[in-house]
């Protein structure tokens, strides 16, 4: 059973626009592209949530680890949202999780395993009180079919 | 401890040209883009193996899941190797994985779930003894840092 | 003197989504991206034209040539807009002109000389009655600065 | 009757590996896609010319107007080759004409008007003889079928 649903109210929905070129030889769009959708929404949401975490899931932010899965074919033409949230606060690195829908059907899953580095010692540094508080509140479960 | 080395045994050396446009803003190749080319690695490994495992995994064969690990970045100038291989077969279908080194260095490891799908009924085909045997020839241990 | 706002009577606007990955390492929209935007607006403005010219600027027409001029900057960030119409028709030919305007402001035209192949024969298609009476209704003099 | 011959006696050639993912749904490469590859060819060529023309056409350099003439489908497969010159030297600008061969056959020919512009003015700037005797070395006339 889905917790599309639950999701939705936790995690902050960003709509976005396909381009034709999103797609590949297969007539979808194509898996990697996917994730630069998913990127797209990253970037976005940390404008919506920056009066709360500033900074949290930019561009500037590493990110560390990937994984995707692919349930449903993604398609150009119908309404595409994808949903973002924090499913996971590690002591240095947090886990934002990504799902796309097309009209109203969950079709991608994506988290990315983020870390923040310091800009000049390259090392990666641990939350601070106020990092880890703007994180729990958009904290929540991770998607399972 | 790595095993870069063993799998230099058993892996498949895709080499590829990257170019200036596969950057982002952070002056590193992209990590979706590395999708990209791992996909691409992924392609021409098949024209590699065709003699033994004809459609293997083009682009005909549906990505399930994908997940990857961006341990170095990826950078525009230094020569770049994917190493392909299959890491584990199931009954309907198989995974393959990914290794970018750069100089010699390993950088991502990705692996892709791969089913085959039949054209006309859309569900998924289990292996067939042939194809199975084929897969068991490029067959070897996963990466492990 | 710019004839921006005249063409604004003529022509159809398209507003685009830019993406972050849009931009290249100069810190603004790439040239060749660019590209991609206009041709997803010629790709869009079918469906707008859809019930006079079915079919006029797909992406089963062809791209003969293009030209493009790259006058200020396009950012990711400003509300975007690409206005196209019908700048020539010729007996097997035709012109989109795509105007790409960011907060009002003009920043690239461009200009793609389309031709619609017979799909068996592989040879350029001349203009019937039907077609030539749609492409002229969106046709509108080029953009000048 | 083509020059492409003669070109060969003066242009650089610079062999590019094309992506399964530079096609699009119409089979072959992509017409905004070859524009990437021809800038990929641009910013290579200055690796070359480097000895004797020091960023003269760099990613820095901006690219003021490009066109591109199409005549022949660009796939995936074929070796690629984009054959890179000087066409026209201006006061405070220049032409580098790129032409994309498959298989030995002339497929795309497209020019790109750069122009070197001062980093803090922002303004256009004159080439001193310096640069302009670089240009001039790798001077030739501009592609004609």
């Amino acid at each position: 059973m889905s917790n599309f649903e639950s999701i939705q109210r936790y995690a902050t929905p960003i709509p976005l626009a396909l381009r034709w070129s999103d797609q590949d030889l297969n007539v979808h769009v194509n898996n990697a592209r996917i994730l630069t959708l998913m990127e797209e929404a990253r970037i976005r949401v940390t404008q919506k949530w920056a009066n709360t975490m500033p900074d949290v899931s930019g561009p500037k932010r590493l990110v560390r680890a990937v994984n995707a899965n692919f349930d449903q074919e993604v398609l150009y033409g119908p309404d595409t949202v994808v949903w973002v949230w924090v499913s996971r606060i590690g002591n240095s690195s947090f886990v934002l999780s990504h799902l796309l829908a097309q009209d109203g059907v969950a079709c991608v899953y994506s988290e990315a395993t983020m870390v923040v580095v310091d800009g000049t010692t390259g090392k990666t540094i641990p939350h601070d009180e106020t990092h880890r508080a703007a994180l729990e509140l958009q904290l929540g479960p991770a998607y399972t079919r």
